[in-house]
């Protein structure tokens, strides 16, 4: 890898320690989109940001947060893994949009909607019938777009991911999943959701979860 | 009245004191389904179930709280108003399941799915797409036949009273609304819902807000 080279881990969910950070350094990631909660609620969601703030204290020769483009490129110049904070679910949020912002000003930069299941915000990928976008998300992703939070669509239903896509007005992203035609799974995605993802400026993260790239028997009821 | 008619208030929503409480009580009543929270998240929710119990212990010579059907017949041998627990949304309970069982043994004998808006059960009457029961709403309805918590199923969508009214294995509830065929109304119901219920033998208890009763010009706005 050259030295201009910019590695970004699109998402980890690990249970880090100093050995595991040092390999990932010595890979040569510059950052790392890191997942802090799945269905933690407000408290412990705001628990779980204490955490990766003593985290990256502790190992501040290797790690540095990150909250904007640009600190990924300071990142790089000093040598450490940006770390970016992103919550997989919008379950920390329950139903009060100033958490937006006060999880904002803690550094969170990616948010999804929903985790599988239903939110008052979106539909799920395992849900019967995918709500789309509800009044409350529309405010949700408003807030988001204003703040320059990103809109992640993994484990939206369809119709959610057509609603967000169509309604921000900032680019969204699906940050882990692949393509319907390169293996077929609830969790992975059609071509109309990614030519509209595509022509709204959105990005994906191809994802090498075993689940999602080849069947396993059970494979649909695989979560992750 | 004679001495054995029951009156029960089918919801109430009143800033309490000590002279309104006389005035029910001087009025008859003999049970008031009471409106705990809307929107208060879990903590304060277990907050207004301490208030009300302060409440009913301050007031023990006309207040009593019941939890099952004969305490009703035993407030009104001992001629107090019985005052039933109800929460007109799920934001309490938020995605855990078992503070069903939290909230039930302080008390709490009625829980709407939804107010007005998506929630992780359920879909709202002003939702563009009601979504209907989701996964974790069926698992929440077969907790509250289980515990014996009455599913409400007022400022819910259409779709979400169909299913709860199939899915529940006990009468569900619609304690505040009123027809459609009597005034059109986003709050009010429609005939199959209506016959529907009463084949599963739930119940409606019939409102006299005024937006429910008559157009007053922008009635369609108004949530109560």
């Amino acid at each position: 890898m050259d030295n201009d080279t910019i590695l970004i881990d699109g998402l980890e969910y690990v249970n880090w320690n100093r050995d595991l950070l040092e390999k990932a350094h010595a890979g040569g990631l510059t950052a790392i989109h890191a997942t802090l909660v799945y269905w933690e609620d407000t408290k412990e969601s705001f628990e779980k940001i204490d955490h990766w703030d003593n985290l990256i204290q502790s190992n501040s020769d290797i790690l540095v947060h990150v909250k904007k483009s640009s600190d990924i490129m300071e990142a790089k110049k000093s040598n450490k893994i940006g770390i970016i904070y992103g919550f997989q679910n919008s379950a920390p949020i329950a139903n009060d949009i100033f958490l937006v912002e006060q999880f904002f000003n803690k550094g969170l930069r990616f948010m999804q909607l929903t985790y599988n299941n239903q939110t008052p915000l979106a539909g799920g990928c395992y849900e019967k019938n995918d709500s789309g976008i509800s009044r409350f998300g529309e405010q949700v992703i408003e807030e988001m777009n204003r703040l320059g939070m990103i809109v992640d669509l993994s484990h939206a239903g369809r119709q959610t991911c057509l609603d967000a896509i169509n309604f921000s007005k900032k680019p969204v992203t699906i940050s882990h999943a692949n393509p319907n035609f390169f293996h077929q799974s609830i969790r992975n995605i059609d071509d109309e959701v990614f030519k509209k993802l595509s022509n709204k400026d959105g990005f994906i993260g191809l994802n090498i979860y075993p689940y999602h790239l080849k069947n396993h028997g059970d494979c649909l009821n695989r979560h992750l």
